[in-house]
Formats: C-alpha cells, structure tokens, sequence
C-alpha cells in the first residue's frame, strides 16, 4: 500500500510498504478515509523526538473496517469508525479506570500507546491506505453516515484535537460561567475555545499571533489577542478592567479578581520568546498563565512537554525541566493538570454533539489533500498560521482518494 | 408601604402594611424594582400549603440597597442586587458546606428559610415596595448596571428560576452530549431547557400542552412534546429509533439505549394526569421519567413534592406519599436527586453569564405589571399556559413603578 | 462436573452437569475454589424471582483459571483469580463509562449480566466445579498467594459483598466525619460498615434483630441498634442527643441537625414490618430512613427492589410500586442512588487493602463447606441470623475441595 | 496582656502589648487557651520572609469566648472555640465557593487573610493572652467539653496541622486503596499520614531523617523511609517491588505501575538537598515526587513555596521560580496541587472524628509550655526533629496558664 513515511528532518515521502496485517484475532483493519496532520506531528518532523526515518506517522484516523478479527464482537466489516490516538488495551488498570492515555499493555516503553508516534509504541500510523487497530471492539468509535458525507471533517476531529482540546478545558475546570484564557490558537487551541463554550464558559480569552487562527476562534465567539501587539496577560487584564459591566458587580475586596479562574496552554514547550519570536522560551506561555489565572484557579497543560528534548533551549529543557513560577502558582493556590487526552473518556459524547448539530469543529478543516500533496503540506502547517501557512488551519489527507 | 397581600384561596389584594425595619445591624432594606411571581406562589394561592391570610407572597426580588445595617461590610446603600429566594446565614454547618437551601438559623421550623413562603421561616415576601434581607452581605448578589436598564429581565430571574432550573439540571447530571427529558415548560422547565444547553446536552425534550411555551423551549432549541398528542414517552423513544444518525451510531448492545440519560421532573406534586388531565395524578410524572431514563441515568426533581399538601389526592397524597416506580428505578440503576435550589452555589456565575451576553433569560418575562394588576395577573398565571392565560410564561412585577 | 442445581422453591441439589466449554476465544474456564452463598441467591430460593429448576446459581466465584481463550492477553493459565459477580464487556457505551453494572453486551434481556441470576443473562453460575467467565481479561481479578491460603475467605468477599458494601456506602455519600445507620446487618450490611470506617465515617449505626450479626459490626466499631428493641429510628436519635460532646458542639439552630448524614438500605424489598416482623413491609426501611436521614444528606438503596415479584406482598409490590416518603425526601433535599454495584470500579483497590493488612473481611466467614452440605447450608441462612441459622453469617462453598 | 513577639531573626520575646479590642461588631475576643508553634512560623522566625519586628505570630489558637460583638448570632461568650488559621469572611466570591484560604476582604494585600503571618493581613497572632476574631460567627468552631480536658491536645490540632495535613491527602486524590508517599514527618506530614489512613489509604510511606518523627509516623502504620539511608525514591521502589503478594497481583504491563499514586510534598522551599542536607535544595521533594509517583497520578503541595524569599538560594528561587522536572510530570500526565488548606471545609467533620474517638492527632502534641519558655520551644523546634530538638514534635502555649 502507499504511505506517507518521515524520510527525516522536515522530509516526508510518499512510498510504498507492506499492508498491515492481523497481529491478534481482537484486531481490525481499517482502510482510512481521512487522516489529519497533527500538530504534534509536526515535532517528531522537526526533530524534536526520537522519530527515526522510515516510520509512518498518523493518529487521526477515520475510515471503514476492511477485515475485523474473528474474536472481535461488536465491530464488523463496513463499520464506519474513527480511531482515537490512544492505543489502550480497555482492561489494564489504568484503562479501567477510564486513563486509556496511560495504557499498560500497548507499549513496552511506558504508559499510553498511540499510532504514529515516537515513544508510543509499535503501532504503525494511518497516514497511509490502510491501518491495523489493536483491541478493535474497544478502541473503534462507531459513526453513522457514509463516507464523505458533511460528517467527514467533524468526525476526523474525534479522534485527536477535538477530545483533546475538550480534554485541556476539563483540566482546567471549565464551567458555566467560568473565565478562560487559552494559549495558542493552533487546532487544540481552536478546539479548546469551542470546548469552552461548550461547557458553558463565560468568556474565553485567544492568545496567538496568527490572523488567521485568530479570525477563527472569533467566529466561536472567543476575544482575539495578539501576542504581537503587547503583553498578553495585560491585554487581558485591561479588556476586563474596561468592561464596566464586569466592574460594576464586584464588591469590596472583589477587585483581587482581575484575572480569568481558567488557563489553558495549548502550545506547549516549543513557545516562543514574546521578547524575540524568532527563539523559543518553553516557559513563556507558564509565566503567563501563572499571571493571568486568579487564586484558586485551575490550569491545563494540554500543549506538550517531553522528558526528552534533543532540540531543547538548553541542556534543563533537553531533560524537561524548566524554570517554573511555582511560589506564585503555590500561593494562589492553582491546580495545574497535565497529560494527554484520553480520548475515549469523551468521544462518544462528542460525537453525539456533531450528530444532534450542536456543534461544528470540521469547520477547521482547510485542506483535503491527496498523499502526494502531503509533504508540502507539512512545511505549509509548521508555519503554524503565519506567511504561506497563513490559511492551512486543518490538513487532511486523502489516503484512498 | 403598599404590598401585594394574600387574602385567601385564590385571592390577592393590594394593601398598605408597615414599612419593614432592621432587626439586626446585619439586615439590609431593599426598594423592590422587580418581584417576579413564580409557580410555586401558585401553590400557596390555590391552597396547596398551611399560608395564611395576611402573608405576603414574593421570593424572586430584585432592587436597590436603601439602608444597609451597621454591621454590614459589602454591600452599600445604592447597590443594585438580586435575593436567592433562599434566605441563609452563611455561617452554619449546612450554609458553610454551600446547602444555603438548608440553613438551620433562618426558620425555626427545619432547615431552609426563604421569604414570603408558607413554612420557609418569619421573612416577609418581596411583592412589596420594600423588603428586609437578613445576614445582607451574605446574602445580596451584586448587578451592574442601573434599575430598568436592558438587564432587569434578566437579572430577576437570577433570584430562582434560572438557578433552581440550572440546579435540576445539576441534579440530573446533565454534562456534555447528554440527553435530557424535561417534564413541564412553564417557567423552571424552561430554563432547565436553557441550563441543559449551558451545560453542553446534545438534545432536549420539553413535555407540556400549552402550545406557547413549547414554542418558547422551542425557540432554545429542544424538541417540544405535546402530552396531549400521546404518550410522551413514546414520542421521544420514536424521534430517537426514527433518528437514522443516532441509530447508525449504535453497535451491538447498544439499541437497550434508546431512551435518555437525565430527566427533570419540572412539575411537581400537582401533576395532571394524562389519560383525564383534568385530575391530578402526583406521580404521572415520575412514572414516565421511570421508564424513558435509561439504565444508568439520573433524575432532578425540581417541581415540589410536600409531606403535607391539605389539596393532596387522597390520604397518602396529603402525607407526601406516593406510589413509585422504585423496582424500575432500582433495577436501572437511577439516581434521584431532590430538593429546593441553593441559589447562591450558582448566581454569580449565571450572572457572569448573562453580563457577558452568553444567555437572555430575561426573553421569558412576558409582563411587567404595577402592583395593582397582580391579583388578575394570579389568575392568569394559575392557567398554566392555557386558555387565557396561555402568554403569562413570565409576570413580573414592579412595586415601585 | 458437580454443580449445586435449583431443583424449585426451597430445593438445592448437587447433579452432575456438563462441563462448560469455551464460547468465545476471549472466554476463561476456573476452576472454581470458593463460590459463596449471596443473600441475594435467597430471593431466587424462595422464589420471589423468575428464577426455573435446573438452573446453577452462584456469582460469588474465585479460583484458577483452567483454560484461557486464544484471545486472551494478560491472563494466564495457573492466575488466581476472583470474578465480579458483574458480567461485562469492558467495551460497550456503558462499560467504558465503568458502569459495568449495566453491561450493553452480556445480557439480552437488559442492561447488566450476572453469572448464575434470574434475568442476568445466560451465564452458568459458579457454584460448582468449574465455570466459563466471558471476556476474560476484562473481567478476571488476579490474586497473589495460593488456592487455599491464609486469604483466601479475604479474596472471595472481592467477587461481591465487599464492593458491594462499599458501593452502597459511595452511592450514601460516606465520607471522613461522615454519620452512616445502615439497614441490615447480613453479609452486605456487615460490608456497608467496614466500608464506611474505610471511607472515614464519624459514627456508624447498623440496625437488624440478629445478635449475632449485631456483635460482628460492633466489633467493627459500629453501634448495633436492635429493631425489636424499639423504633431503631428513634434509638438512633436518642443515643446522639444523650451524647454530652456531640450536643456540645452545636450552636444555636444546628440542634435540627439530630440523625445521620447518610442512610444505607442492606435489606430491600424483603424487610420486615417492625410492627409484626412475620410479615413482610418493603418500604418500612424506606420510611425509617427518610426520618433519620438529616436534610443535605444521601440514602443508597443496596438491597434489590425488583420490577417483577412473584411473592410482593399486593399487586403493585409485585410490579416494584411502593408506597414511598417523596414529600418528606424532597423537603430534605436527599438524594437516593440505587442498584447494582459496579464491581470492577473497586476490586482492586479493596484487593490492596486486604493485601496490605488494612481490612480484613473475610472474618465475616463462618462456613466453609463442601457442595453436599450445601442444600442444607441455603436453609440455614435463609433464616437471616435468627434461630438455627444465627451463626451462619456467611457461606463459602469448596466445590474443588 | 503578655504576648510573644518576633524581636527579629531567631529571636522571640514574652512582652506586654495592648489587648485586642473589638473593630467590628461581628468581631469577637477570644481568651487563649491553647496556641500551638507552627512549621511555617518557623520561615518568619528564621527571616525568610517578610515578618517584621513587632508581630505577634500563631494562627494555631482556641479557647474561649470573652467577648462577642453585638452584632454576631452564633457566637457566645463562654463558647469553647478553635480559630481556623485562615481568616476569612464567608461572604466573598471566594469564600461562598468554600475557598476560605483566600478571602478577598481580609487581607488587603491579596487573597487570603491569617492570624500573625506576614503579608496576610493586619491581624494580630494568638501566641497571646487575647486574640481578636473577625467575622466570629463564620469562623469560631465551637467545640464541646471544656478547657484542658482530654481533648485540649486534639482540638488545637484543628486549628492548622490536622486540616492543613488532611488538605494535603485530598491535593494528592487519596482514597481507599491508594498508595502514598509523603515527604516530611513534621506535624504536616504526620497530619498527612494519619488523614491518608482516614481516608483509606492502603500503603503510606513517609520521608525524614528524624528517627523520633519517624518512629511517630510508623505507629500511625505507615512506612518509615530515612533518607539518610539512600534514595527514599529507590527505598521506597524497591519495598513493593520486594513484597510477594504486590508483585503477585500484577498482570502483564502492570510492571510499569511500581511507585505510589498520590504524592505529597509537607516540606516545601526548605527541604535539604540529599547530597549535602547541610544546604537547602528547593527542587529536591519535587524531584523526587515526579520519580515515584506514577502515570495518571496525583501531587499536593502542601509545604510552602513562597514567590519572594529573602533567603532563596539563588535570584530564582528568592523570586519563587524553581527547575521543575515539567517533562516526566506531563508525560505522567500527573495533577499537582498547591496552596493552603481551606480549614473550614474540613474541621466540623474532623473534630467530630475527635469526638467519637475515631482518630486522635493530640498525640503528637509533645510539650505544653508557658509564654516565657516559648522562645527556647522555637530554637528547639527550629531543629526539626534532630539534635537537641527530637522530641519536640508539637509545642504548645498556654498563655493563660
């Protein structure tokens, strides 16, 4: 079959591999119909992991099972599904109690499995015709339609950014009526924005400096803000500080309450320096957030942060430490979540929010591209919204045409 | 000052009563700028409860601070504020673990004061040109803006119907992508259908018979059911297995799900029973929540049930007992929960809400009437969306011009 | 193989059955070490279920795994193992919620199946030789030690009464300083108050006519009520208001505050009218909890409520209607949670606990008998710790020897 | 009245000072009868804060009521009382959601008011004869018994430590049958281990190198771990990896599960660097906790982490910025919390676990002293728990005797 195949450093080919085949009898193939470029795909292309030439990358995946192993019970040939990146097992005991991103039998390196990815595991990706799911019953998520119908885009975000980007406004304690800032306004922090709203967030607060994702996250009803024309966090603070209304409720005392209860870092360790954008500061978005969130407050870390860094600022972050606002986050007493999204904990319910048309994430998609097109598509993404990658908000490939 | 006073059986009268005075240098003085009447008024109207002539009715009260007691710190004279229906002190075992519902010092007949309410403690109602509020900066919640600005519909509502409608939501375990049956669309079942959205459910169905009010919830988005076009239950399980999204969705198993996973019986004791809706039938309701909720699911019960109702059905009735479904409940596996609004545990955030423009509760009020046109607007109002009184989905009323 | 065989009302024998056979590749045969008596089995003995002759009953189950499926990944032939008397998937919409109480997959005639249970799907139970588990990784609890050791009584509480206990003390909000009366003091009640000292309760009441059962929670550390004493309710309420500290400690209003914050139902639909304990009453326990429940608190219905009963004591028992105390439940603002527990959602970590030396549950076992004396064994316990049965607090078959 | 006061570094003083007198008519003044020597008293005293000469310190205070103002309603004189350490007013945005640690109307300088500790707040500590009570109503617990009874010892304990210690437990997400790791055996390790056990804990290691703070936690039953005998990481690693029936239990891939669940940090920016514990390493607990806590786990900060210290070992760290290993935590996908304990979300419910005997935190209580040996008891105590300071492992003032 075809495949895209990282060749290296910022080289991505297509060539042709070996069909998957069924390792376990629990196992499916699936033959993919969509399956989106990430924006963590983009650091293993980078060179910011252990990804070595030859792996296919993938773990947004979607299409319809070709071949379901014979102990599989609940998934069957023609079903269309959506894979989430996880690999989980469904029966470890982080899997049962609903931590599938911390799988104990899907990879031999550590906690959590997933598709395409270093360090996850064997589990080739789906940037290709056809892909092997492990623990098939368990990890595919049914969806109704056919093929290529309106449903396409929006079901393609079930399987990362959209629980993901859901994912980072649980951690951060999002409610009715809470205030939220989200750093990044990439496809996570797009999904944040929406995941904000969905449940029921008050105002929500965009930082990015590309005018594109920003326009976005408007259009969800988010307030824009450009890194580029000032402090953040100030902008922040003085937008709340003019709204008379806001003002007008406080009681004495109540003026402490300048910030939002909700921070989200959507960017994660390769952020850039707000002083010099052309350098990463890993811990730019950190000492905003630290900021802007308001004692007893809440912060999700859903942007990444490896033990393991070979392009890291410096010999701390090549190792994943980093200089950290802990006294002020200790003293306002802010809780800080971290991790990846366990997919499955949410994707049903979100999937059921596409179908009744409550919400719309495929809107992101902005490209539908051919495997052939995908390596410019990269080098497009990694501008991440800024010059020729201005409009490529969502890539998706094509694999079967 | 002038009040509106209950003068027996279905029977309001305007009369002069004494000015409210400060007992407690905690107290504060209110001039009422909007008192809504709310259905569960109706109750102590029709004789449903031990009210006694003489009582002024009104717990949804909204205004402007004329006297703030010595040993108030917050609040100020001037300050526009909405009252929870609640009157709490803050400071007992059940206030300070947030059941501002329950408190043990503000009526001396069991946990749980409010104002102007049969049983609820010694606190005159605020249908009235003034009321006084006890442990004030407790209890105020503060409001931007200026009386009768574009907000006082809104605002109103935040003294119980949209908390107690978000707490049955609460209660009902609505959460993203759930689906939600909502018995009853006057005034609380319509923002139980508002909150269920706030929280982030994929549908809602909204039983009732009066056409104007399911237009009303309509309107927000949920799918109206007319009780008198047959069963409700039916009707909803049909929209659902008609639904060829939801259906393709299911794998083997998964059509034991067809109905939903919270419901909120927005009605109460005072149910009609559907095969002769000219009677009463106390546990219609709860019947039909027993059966559409699926195994696993949670149920709110917002609409009143009393363990002493003099108009009860029979003896049990009068008792506060009732026939229940609890085999069904049992087996399923259904949580029920009960019980009065603590409205403070939510108002500023439904306020933040509302100030931020992310809902218009105020869209319900259909009258704003003086204090002399209440006696008719009861009336109305007891028709429950029919005949008559069908366009009285929201009366408030305004003591002071 | 033997197995123990419902041979009609009252009537246990032991037949020679076949042997069971692998279904699926993802089942497990066990060689069964202890398979214990559950009250619940009596509900099926005295026909009060659907129960038919010839069926095997048993879901208390735990041994070695015989034979693995080829599908099978993390258990081995040789694993000690114990079953959650649940039957799941691990993989449809209500398992992956950890609901596996309500499995979508392994009963057809509902949500949830069980091994050896009336309308719990047809899975053999496990009171005999051996016994096939459906999806084995999933639902088989590996144990260390050896068949026969010094844990063995411990590890068999796992398969249900102590999760179940547990569960019931979760679903009645049991929490550190927590006040618990639990109904019952059978196998599930005695668990109901181990679990609630783990869970950090203050003070723990069990009430039950049997002396024997009385002393075991008391040395517990709860304080046995004797209903034929007199009204356990006011038992309860007289030894808090005698108590000098606990009186000392309130302040002006909290004196409202005199039962328990949490209600725990272990007896169900069978419990006795205290008025003449040689009849049946089901809700007696239903109204001594609503009293003794305080307003904010939380009830958890463990012992069954059946939809369907053969033996109700009038025709809307046998349909699962009860008389039941809304008006006084709602007025308190209580919240009930029922039915089965979720096993798997605990067994682990009960397992640690009993490994680590911090409870030790398998005290509750009084016999250990062969399948032969089994007949006999179901006779005594039937009578509930009364006369001939009164030490017969818990039954652990050894079909294996 | 007599007083201790901060003459400066490592300097205390008994002196006369002005009684307290009322400021608000919700104030009240209470006559000490216990006052216990904080840990964090310690950083004022060694001058690595902001304290300036002058203060009266102790936010550990009860005893009784002398006065009550006018204006307080539950509050009366001769009440036996213990003071929350946070001063809080119960009606702020923050404390209405039960955030009483950071109160917006006590401390001009930010969320968050306290007795005798700077920068929170112009309240006067209790290391006195008198203390004055703000907001007395919301934060006097009333206590039962009287002064000097066998409960003194366990009542003071509810002032700071015992909640502060129980806070830290639920930071770290313990619950029955998870697994601890405690770092520091002062009185808030000690409070974390036994509030651990409380809430079900199924092992408790905890950290030191005291051997009399050791051997105190090891009659609660945790696991003691001196560092000063290797890496308590590799310690406490190799304990469960060395115990049978642990490794016994394990499944294929659960091998990656071989630290605890819940870690937490009672020792905060002064911990001693493992290397040379001669000098402070701020970092050393919290790489430590990132080692041995496991994926999906949980981390409370309950020690102190202060964003100005005067006597931080570089810029960073007097700035309150600490290498923080950000990598492993994230890809752990660990929750850390921090900040001060909410006390009065916790104490009603813990004294009551006093009073019904269930647990007994004045036995850490190692001397009861008057004012004038108080200055002595600080060099001692400052020693913690080594040399010539073992045995002091709680103080106590009697400043009346």
């Amino acid at each position: 079959m075809k495949a895209l195949v990282f060749a290296g450093i910022r080289k991505m080919e297509v060539r042709e591999v070996p069909d998957p085949v069924m390792d376990q009898e629990t196992d499916a193939i699936i033959r993919v119909t969509s399956a989106a470029i990430c924006g963590s795909d983009l650091h293993m292309y980078e060179g910011r992991t252990s990804a070595t030439p030859g792996m296919v990358f993938g773990h947004e995946i979607m299409g319809v099972v070709q071949q379901a192993g014979k102990a599989t019970q609940l998934v069957k040939e023609g079903d269309r599904v959506c894979l989430p990146f996880n690999v989980s097992c469904g029966m470890c005991f982080n899997c049962t109690r609903g931590f599938v991103n911390a799988c104990l039998t899907t990879n031999p390196k550590g906690p959590g499995g997933g598709y395409g990815y270093a360090d996850l595991g064997p589990h080739r990706g789906g940037q290709a015709e056809l892909v092997r799911v492990p623990f098939a019953d368990f990890n595919c998520l049914k969806l109704p339609g056919t093929p290529g119908d309106d449903f396409e885009d929006d079901f393609i975000t079930l399987a990362d950014i959209f629980p993901t980007g859901y994912h980072s406004a649980i951690m951060a304690n999002v409610h009715p009526g809470a205030t939220v800032a989200i750093y990044g306004a990439g496809p996570v922090g797009y999904m944040a924005a929406l995941s904000s709203f969905l449940l029921g967030a008050s105002a929500v607060y965009v930082v990015d400096r590309s005018g594109t994702r920003l326009r976005m996250v408007q259009e969800l009803g988010a307030v824009p803000i450009n890194f580029e024309h000032g402090d953040p966090v100030q902008q922040i603070l003085k937008l709340r500080k003019e709204n008379q209304l806001l003002q007008g409720r406080l009681r004495p005392g109540e003026e402490k309450l300048q910030g939002v209860l909700c921070g989200i870092d959507a960017v994660g360790y390769q952020s850039l320096d707000r002083g010099d954008p052309s350098h990463e500061k890993p811990t730019q978005v950190l000492e905003d957030l630290a900021q802007v969130v308001c004692a007893t407050g809440s912060i999700g870390l859903i942007g990444v942060y490896f033990s393991g860094d070979p392009g890291g600022v410096d010999q701390k972050a090549k190792e994943g430490v980093f200089n950290y606002p802990l006294g002020m986050l200790w003293e306002k007493g802010i809780t800080v979540q971290t991790g990846q999204a366990p997919v499955k904990r949410y994707n049903a319910f979100l999937r059921d929010l596409i179908i009744q048309g409550r919400v719309k994430p495929g809107k992101l998609v902005s490209h539908r591209i051919a495997l052939e097109e995908a390596p410019q598509a990269y080098e497009r993404f990694l501008m991440r919204g800024t010059g020729e990658g201005a409009n490529f908000t969502k890539i998706v490939l094509k694999p079967n045409g």
